[in-house]
C-alpha cells in the first residue's frame, strides 16, 4: 500500500486497476496480419462467446474504441432505418442510447425510472402491447449511474413474447453478473475490454445473434461503427477491417486468460461481491448510507449519499484518499449529492479493507466523527 | 537480429515496431480524472498541434479507434448536411473517404488518377471554377496504397483561392514530412497515434482550424465520432467524453517525447529519408524495379513490382522473412501485381540492412538469380 511504485488503486467504473501480466502483455509488437495476432484474436472473440453461454447462437463482434462505440455501433447496425426503439432508462446510458439514435436518426420512444428504481416489465408489457411498431427494446444491465441492477432476465421474457428484438448494454456487469444466452433471450449484447474482465480500455465488442445480424447489411450510419461489415470482413480474413488495437487486444487476451483460470464468471462474482459486502459493511459501520437498498445492488459500484456535515468537502475527500492511494469517483446522480466506489478491477479484500481504513483515517482527519450516520 | 526475444521488424504501413522504452510506458493504470492523466492528455495534444506548427490557428480534437475513426469523425464533424466535397483519389485510402460520405449521406465529386500519379491540382482548379457548390477538398498526403507522396501545397493554394475548405488525410505522413498550417492554408488535418511518430495503435486525432470547428455544432452523423461535442467537453474539463484509451495514449506520450528528443519532424523525416533510400539502392541492386520513380516516392513505405520469375511465390517469400525476423507486406495496387516494404517505425539502418540481407539470402533459396531485372 505504500510501495510509492504501486499507481493508486482505482475504486471507480473503470478504467480499473489491472494485473501486472495484463499490461506485461502489451511489451511486444505484431503486424495485424501476423499469424500470432491473429489467434490471439479469434482467442479473444471466442472467449466471449463463451461466456455468455452463447456458442452456435451469438457472433461476436469487436469494434475500436471504448464501450459507447460498441453501443452506437450494435445500435446503428441492429436498428434498421425504419426501425422504432424502445429505451428502458434509469440513469445515464440509458439517456445515452436515446441521444445515439438521435444522431442516428432512428425513431424511439422511452420509459423512465428514477435513479434508484429498476426499470419496470410491467410498463415494457404495456407499451409493446400497445405500440407494434416498436421494433426493438434496449436496456442497461447494470447502471452505473446508481449501480442498481435491472431486471434483464424478465425484460427479455416480455421482449421476446411480443416477438421483438432485445439489445442489452452490459457494459459495467459483462463477465462479473452470469448471463447466459441460452436462458436469456437478446439479440444483442455490448461491453467493453476495461471493465469486469479487467483489460486495459481502447475496444468494444457486441455479441450479436448471428441470423439477425445476417440480415444487417446496409443499416449502418457510419463506415467505422458497422458492425455487419466488421463481421463479414473478419469472417472472410480473420482481420479488423481498421487497423486493430494491438496492445490493447494483446492485454484482453491475457485478462481474459486470467479470468478463466480465476473461475471465470463465478470466480469473478463471488470476488467482487464480497468485495462489496466489506465496502458496505464498512462504509455503514461509518455511517455512510447507500442509495440503495441491497436488494437492488449490483456488485460493481456502490453509490453513497453526501453526508450532511458541513465538515465533509467531497474535492478535499478524493484528493486525500488519491493521495493515500485509493481513487473513487464523483456521483452522477440527478436526483441528490453523493459518490461512488468501486468493487471492480483487480482489487480484493486487502485493498476493500485498505481503503476503509484511509476513508476512517481522513474522515478522523477532516474532524468528522464516525460510527454515527453521517448521511443527510 | 538472432535475438529471439526481439519481435520481429515490422517493415509495414503500421503498426509498427515502437520502442521497449513507448510499450513500458504501459505499465500503469490511471484513473480518466486523474491529474497526471490529464496533464499527458493535454501534453500530447499540444505536442501535435506544434508538430504542425499550427499553435493559435488549430485545436488538437483526438477520438478513440483507429485512424479511419479520425478521418471519418472528421469528414462527418465538418462538412455540413448540405455541403459538398470533392475527393482528389489516387488509391485506396481517397476511395474511402468517398465510402465514409456513402454512410454520412455527404454529396460529393471525386477526381480519380490513377495509382502512380500524383493527384492533380490543374484538374481541381478547373472543378472548382465549375461547380461553386463544392464546399470542401478532400486530399490524402502520402497515399500507402502506392507510397506515392501528393502535392498538398499546391492542392492547399488551389483551395484557398477558391474560398473552400481542405481536409487532409495525413495519416502515414504526419511527422516524418513536414507541414506547416503557417504556410499550407488546411482547415483539418488527420494522422493516428500508430504511424510516423510511432505510438501504438488505438487513437487518432484531427488538427482543426478553430474558428471552423466552433462552428460545427450539430453536423455530426455519430455521437462518439462528434468531433464538435469532444473538444467541447475536453476543453470544460480537460477529459475525454468516452472512456478514454488511457494506455495507447500513455504510450504516445512517450513516443512524442523520444520523437522530439531525437530532432521532431527533421529527425524522423532525415532517418526514414535514410531507410528509403537504403532500401531501395538494395532491392535495386537485387533486381526489383518500383513502382514509382524517385521524385514521386515518399520515404514511408515503397511498392516493388512482383517479379515474373515463375520461382517467385511471394506467399513463400513473405514467410519466410517473416521467420527470419522481417515482416513485409502484400501490394494493395489494383493495377498490377505488387508487395510493399515500409520505412518507417523504430528501424535504423541495421534493421534495413538486416532485411536486405535477409530478402538476398531468401531469394538466392527460392533459386531466383539477383542482380539482374527480377521485375515483371
Amino acid at each position: 500500500m505504500t510501495d510509492t511504485n504501486q499507481d493508486p488503486w482505482l475504486l471507480t467504473p473503470g478504467p480499473l486497476t489491472t494485473s501486472l501480466e495484463t499490461k506485461q502483455a502489451m511489451l511486444h509488437d505484431w503486424g495485424s496480419r501476423d499469424a500470432a495476432f491473429i489467434e490471439m484474436n479469434a482467442r479473444v472473440r471466442d472467449a466471449l462467446v463463451t461466456i455468455a453461454d452463447a456458442q452456435g447462437s451469438h457472433v461476436c463482434v469487436p469494434v475500436q474504441g471504448s464501450g459507447t462505440f460498441a453501443v452506437e455501433a450494435t445500435l446503428g447496425t441492429l436498428i434498421p432505418r425504419d426501425g422504432k426503439a424502445l429505451i428502458l432508462i434509469n440513469g445515464a446510458y440509458g439517456k445515452r442510447m436515446a441521444k445515439i439514435l438521435d444522431y442516428a436518426a432512428r425513431s424511439y420512444d422511452s420509459i423512465e425510472t428514477t435513479e434508484d428504481t429498476p426499470v419496470d416489465p410491467a410498463s415494457l408489457d404495456a407499451a409493446l402491447s400497445n405500440d407494434p411498431s416498436i421494433s426493438h427494446v434496449l436496456v442497461v444491465h447494470c447502471e452505473t449511474t446508481s449501480g442498481i441492477l435491472n431486471p434483464i432476465a424478465e425484460v427479455a421474457d416480455i421482449t421476446h413474447r411480443h416477438g421483438r428484438s432485445l439489445i442489452i448494454d452490459s457494459m459495467s456487469a459483462f463477465g462479473a453478473i452470469p448471463v447466459s444466452a441460452k436462458e436469456i433471450r437478446f439479440d444483442a449484447i455490448m461491453a467493453s475490454s476495461n471493465k469486469c474482465l479487467e483489460g486495459v480500455p481502447g475496444m468494444g465488442f457486441s455479441l450479436i445473434r448471428e441470423e439477425v445480424l445476417a440480415e444487417c447489411a446496409g443499416n449502418a450510419h457510419s463506415r467505422s461503427l458497422d458492425l455487419y461489415d466488421q463481421w463479414k470482413s473478419m469472417e472472410a480474413n480473420k482481420q479488423w477491417r481498421f487497423t486493430p488495437p494491438i496492445h490493447v487486444i494483446a492485454a484482453f487476451d491475457s485478462a481474459i486468460s486470467q479470468y478463466l483460470a480465476a473461475g471465470g464468471v463465478q470466480g469473478r462474482n463471488k470476488r467482487y461481491s464480497n468485495n462489496c459486502r466489506i465496502l458496505i459493511d464498512g462504509m455503514r459501520a461509518l455511517g455512510f448510507e447507500t442509495l440503495l437498498p441491497d436488494n437492488l445492488q449490483a456488485p460493481i459500484i456502490v453509490t453513497f449519499k453526501m453526508p450532511s456535515d458541513p465538515k465533509f468537502d467531497f474535492e478535499a475527500f478524493y484528493d486525500r484518499l488519491k493521495d493515500q492511494g485509493y481513487v473513487i469517483y464523483p456521483g452522477k446522480l440527478t436526483v441528490a449529492p453523493s459518490f461512488r466506489i468501486g468493487c471492480i478491477g483487480n482489487l480484493g479484500e486487502q485493498e476493500m479493507n485498505g481503503a476503509l481504513d484511509t476513508i476512517r483515517k481522513t474522515l478522523s482527519e477532516m474532524g468528522i466523527e464516525t460510527g454515527t450516520p453521517v448521511s443527510a
